[in-house]
């Protein structure tokens, strides 16, 4: 373990890429997806990358919240920290197991290891004051008000189609396990970590406790990659390159752009909020502390974008 | 971290040393009694190991099953394996809070990380012809012939208290993350590792996949603490010393035995099969294995016994 000290790529990847909203969330069908994603991660390996690997947890801790709710006459409810960190234990399961078993048939065999990840937030963040993540199942109005009374949640109304329990989403400070994650990495291995953006914990009367909110994956992703000082911060999405214009006649594919081009673009408009946009903030916020690079692509296109044929780098 | 070697104590403890029979089974609850159990852990650190700990999962594994049963209608049901990952995630996490809350209280900062652990079986392990571990809630003749039609389920009835599931209990062959553990635990980390006895993953038809399986924690401590090569392995149990004649007049407490001595007594017939005969028999093994020693003791005498003024030693 010593000798070795590999460079260290972060990768970043959505829930949805595991359980897509298209299918019915089966173990069978998420660590056949595990499966799909595990060759384009042994691409980075095989690019002589340690890698670390963050993948998001939006539609499963949303089923972990549906299984509290309906059972909690009979098992008392978790809270919300103890559900993302038990989809940190599912999903880095299939994740290890993926990888294990894909490695072997591309005769690429790798060691990976999950380690569950806290990530410090700071109590006085203003998303506690105004709290907007919505998580879990609708509400009745009824069950709504019972919840809010006997639970204190807060509650907001979804456009006729319900209520929804909202969660604050504060920005992470430290990643509790980044020295141990890095070292990992360095020794080559894939080390899955952060899952779901980290179980929040804060320290308040000077004790450490977890926080029932939810961290934003790309933000999380970002200051890992920050904190292990990543040679190379890579984030996975739906396509296989960023454009501006996008949709429009003159939309133009970007295969490398400057952090300031990118805050230019961004404060155009070209980027939103719901899509694209955390994608490329978090970027910028990367390549700026970092001063390394940052690739936007899609699983398909990443061997190519490793070779410079495809992606959108994102450069100091 | 290359510098410091530290020598090794692999602890192992019961899940119900979290959630005991007699508290509902709350974050809150398992929260305290895990504060409780990290000031054990941590007078170990202040003896100078690097420490790895195995829980175990029982009455945590038993609540996720029955949020399982309860939300299937919802929620497609994860296969056992995948709930065993699902609570080394949330014991997990509450271990590391916990330790990391009391070191500060205590002065003594550590850096608790909690690796998610695979263990390999063999599919061939006769343990598959004949499962004989019980698990999840019990169930109406109708409920049970229903889950044997549409899942294959084994099931047995359990004397008047109705249907039970039984899966089997294959032996651990490789803890799949022992060297990534042991690795941690000897730079000074201490590690949660091997939760529930690990998940149990096999080769079949030459891919690595899940099993739906429970392997026995003391089989799985006893192995891992031999790849770690540790230099102590800790059984904590409920009484401060190992007995012969338990509960009878000539009582006899046991300060020290050796390997032979031990294999006499059980010969003998002094530690009954459902308590501390599997524990005595992990020891044997390690013993057997590694050369080095074991302590069996409870968590309120653990100081003492580690300076040698209670608890029971078992050396080669």
């Amino acid at each position: 373990m010593e000798a070795e000290k590999k460079k260290i790529a972060v990768i970043a990847f959505g829930g949805n890429a595991l359980l897509p909203e298209n299918q019915k969330g089966t173990f069978q069908e998420q660590q056949a997806n595990a499966d799909v994603a595990a060759k384009s991660i042994l691409k980075i390996v095989q690019n002589g990358y340690g890698v670390i690997l963050v993948h998001g947890n939006g539609p499963q801790v949303g089923q972990v919240l549906v299984q509290n709710e309906k059972s909690a006459d009979k098992v008392p409810p978790q809270p919300l920290d103890a559900c993302v960190a038990s989809t940190q234990g599912t999903i880095g399961y299939i994740l290890t197991t993926a990888l294990r078993r894909i490695g072997k048939k591309l005769n690429n065999q790798v060691e990976p290891v999950a380690i569950l990840t806290n990530v410090l937030v700071n109590p006085q963040d203003p998303a506690f004051q105004n709290p907007t993540k919505p998580i879990g199942s609708f509400l009745t109005a009824e069950k709504a008000q019972k919840m809010k009374d006997t639970h204190g949640w807060i509650i907001v109304e979804d456009s006729g189609r319900g209520y929804r329990r909202v969660v604050p989403s504060p920005k992470p400070q430290k990643i509790m396990e980044s020295e141990v994650i890095s070292q990992l990495a360095r020794a080559g291995n894939i080390v899955i970590a952060c899952g779901g953006g980290g179980i929040p914990v804060a320290i308040i009367d000077d004790q450490l406790v977890g926080i029932e909110g939810v961290i934003d994956k790309d933000l999380a992703s970002s200051l890992l990659a920050e904190e292990v000082r990543a040679d190379l911060y890579i984030i996975l999405t739906g396509v296989p390159q960023v454009a501006i214009n996008f949709g429009k006649e003159n939309m133009q594919f970007i295969s490398e752009m400057t952090v300031s081009e990118a805050e230019g673009y961004m404060a155009e408009g070209h980027f939103p909020p719901g899509s694209m946009g955390p994608k490329i903030a978090s970027a910028i916020d990367f390549v700026k502390k970092s001063g390394q690079k940052v690739l936007i692509t899609s699983a398909e296109k990443l061997e190519d974008a490793l070779m410079g044929q495809s992606g959108t780098y994102i450069v100091p």
